[in-house]
């Protein structure tokens, strides 16, 4: 638990008024401990610090012990993309609207980030899942994804429908307006705005929720998340599938799309004491209240 | 997959019009092949036929290699709450009204049977779970459980609240009609009637899931199976609460319910080809039909 | 809108702390503004007060010409029931946990009773439900709903199954938990918990809610509200019936249930400005946040 | 009950295979009886038979006494949002999938339409909504719609926000994928697929429903049918707005849409015994089965 994190890279959503300012006082809360900081060329770039030290995302997952991020959850979950492989931990602190993953909210980012440098943390590691569009023998797009793949059909008028098989088992035909494969990370997300269940980041599983689906006798599943999720799209006007929001809108009737895990797992950081059903109740207002009367 | 079962008990919901029947015409024709068949005393002695070999449910446990349960899913689980110490694997033939885990239709037993009895079959293990009521520093009941444990109020008048710890962090509070843990097998059983998602059995999870929770916020969340759930009764007059429908009807405000997953696994065997999504199609009219138009 | 309110009548809910000292200075708040104060006479007794004025439910129906209910809405809602027949008008004021149709917080009686008492009210209407247990011939129970009628089994181990006819027309079996039937005022009360639809209190219209359906493709259903609903109980250990939680335990198998509107609406009258949308933001949270990020 | 019905006219879906023949033989059918035929000019045209008496659609609603769709319920939706100005009733004969409205199987259309032509039908009154989008001072879009309005993000990546006003109230800001503004006819179209509920044709009433919505509070509120429903769009690439599917894409932040009961009904005629909760239960396999096992 006293893993020291010598080299630390920042990593922001420039868009975000005000981001600028916070890297830098990050930075120079770290030098003053004695941390190396680098950071990442495009954030660099936005916000006209080319004179720090930066680097490429990979050179980051080959040479930093930690990364933190500044942004919104899309910031951190689009790192954590590229870091998992590298091993290298993540921390996330708020500077959007929500903030599932980022759970560090921006004015108190002094008080956590003081005891997660000196190895006060708990860690917590999050699965992804690599997504293949396969048109016959031709693999023609693939992503990584922290949060879901999604497939859906593009416009109003009409719907998709797909056909899953679960490793080599069938499943059932879908006809919605689109069909969401979450991890519990995405569990959060998307998925929970159509209706699908919360999966506990330490559950082995994936979550299949479609949306606005046809049939009313369906339900979510939940599968082990070492499944083969294998969705042929049988019929829909201009599908599309996207990982993590990331569009593949060239997606055809007759493709293949194949969902697993992904060999690598994000880690991220938290604040001693963090707790997921917190973050849940504050961020979701979940199970808060009690409030309806009943007499 | 060659594992000859030497003895093999018959175990049948005898309150039914002919199960007796049903069970003598499998004894014929595990004898038939040499199979030594013996009956479940309670069994034996509800159909008459004391005259055939008969053992309690504990004496099949240690002598039998294969159990068969006739009748519906509550007596093909209520045998493997008791049998899966023992690691004795069943076959449950339907002779109810649905038959989720009872997946051999009663007219297809015959050609269910033969097959497996010669090692081809499909092996799928189910986990247990542990409940354990402590009242201060004593435990005031125990039961096991393979679909659920329900925490619930008594009577229509009012609600329960119930607080709710995962591995002793607090997840929330719950004032609701009850409270369902419930197992993969259990998850499509009394959950699912209360908008929870389907856990595919091969699953290490749990889920909770509420009964007419006060909350709009309230969403089923899917726990590890390995996570041990401590409910508190805080409040609810004449609460109870059922491990797959046995009543503790003494259940106290202040009481702890401790739920666990068990040491043991039920094992059932299913006939080749068996699929659990066609399960979820016939029984329960899942997906089967896409059945909303659009235009 | 100028209709001078000569004679007020107070009813409080006694049980709750403070109510007494309330009810005090509500009579003399109104002394001073010369309107005539009657106690409901349990009301009176319970604080202490028989010296104030007194008179029964009815002779308040009769003589008053608003009433002021102190409480939860169960006091409120209780209150209607019997007052709906003489169209007096109901004022409440919060001395409970929630208050949905008690609108008026309990800080802020003065500021909301001044205006109303010089006509300055928005007044609101709401539907009652006569329910009536037929066994055979003989009518063995009847009773009047603000909120909602249930149909409920007694006891876990098992379910209760209704047979729903509307105007004569059948409908469909229903097995679950129980069944409401809940008016727009009931919409948001126990048939919210069950995942029923929000009935807008000038929609003319009642709603069938499930509670914990065992049909995948149950949805609730609104109905206008001159419907005739007629069901009856088909299976069930110990069933019940509730209006508004006034329970009938002694439902039988066969016995039918006929539910209607009732032939009288009650008055609510609240402060200028009330909105039942604000009511269902405040007290249920309800799309107050949008809450789920989705990058 | 014994109006004759001395012109008649036919409206097919072309597209279908073999409308082109039931279409003649329903001709024949017809003419036998005495009864004049006209057939709706595309319709003529697409099956080759201008030799036939040709209309246009309008020319049908002024001189026609019946309308006959033979096709989906688009084909019935279509014509009816058309003819419900006219007072022309409408009898649907279904050569599509499902057929909600077009409630007469195809192979019954004899037995069916025999009764109906001598008066022994019964007769179902159904709302139509009016949209029209206002870009400040002008109309930019205006449709009529049976079953829906729907206001909806184009793309996945992000959502639509709308601000919802009634009757000049604050309802809500909705985050979510669309929103759904549905008839009692269209409660069991894409609402349903959205979990909304089913409204009863003879309701009074509107339900709003949104798809995939961000707040976990959410719930379908039903509105009398006389509410005059404002959506502005507050945020959302890409916004469309649809009635029964007709779009109009050119939908914009700021616009104005304005939802309304339109002034006429559509009047259908169904074959004696027609019973709307049957065809629930026929074509939504609505609690048809009581389906899951609790023991």
């Amino acid at each position: 638990m006293s893993i020291p994190f010598r080299t630390v890279a920042l990593v922001g959503r420039y868009q975000s008024d005000g981001v600028a300012g916070t890297l830098a006082e990050i930075a120079a809360f770290l030098r003053e401990r004695s941390v190396s900081v680098v950071v990442e060329e495009d954030t660099a770039a936005a916000i006209g610090r080319t004179d720090l030290e930066h680097a490429t995302v990979d050179e980051i997952g080959r040479h930093a012990d930690l990364a933190i991020a500044v942004g919104g959850d899309g910031t951190m979950l689009g790192l954590a993309r590229h870091l998992a492989r590298y091993d290298v931990p993540l921390v996330g602190i708020n500077h959007g609207r929500l903030g599932f993953v980022t759970d560090i909210p921006l004015e108190q980012w002094r008080d956590a980030l003081g005891p997660i440098l000196e190895g006060h943390y708990t860690s917590e590691e999050r699965t992804q899942l690599t997504i293949r569009v396969l048109r016959g023998p031709d693999e023609v797009w693939n992503q990584v994804a922290m949060n879901d793949v999604v497939v859906s059909r593009s416009s109003r008028a009409g719907m998709i429908e797909l056909q899953v098989h679960v490793d080599g088992v069938y499943m059932y035909n879908q006809r919605a307006d689109g069909l969401i494969v979450a991890t519990p990370t995405g569990s959060t997300a998307y998925a929970l705005s159509a209706n699908g269940p919360i999966l506990h980041p330490r559950l082995a599983g994936l979550v299949l929720v479609p949306v606005a689906p046809q049939a009313l006798s369906n339900r979510p599943i939940a599968l082990p998340d070492d499944a083969r999720i294998h969705i042929t799209v049988v019929e829909g006007r201009e599908p599309r599938v996207a990982g993590d929001m990331q569009v593949f809108s060239d997606l055809q009737v007759g493709d293949d799309i194949i969902v697993e895990r992904g060999p690598h797992r994000a880690r991220f950081l938290h604040p001693p004491g963090y707790s997921f059903f917190g973050t849940l109740r504050s961020k979701l207002n979940w199970h808060e209240l009690p409030i309806l009367s009943r007499n």
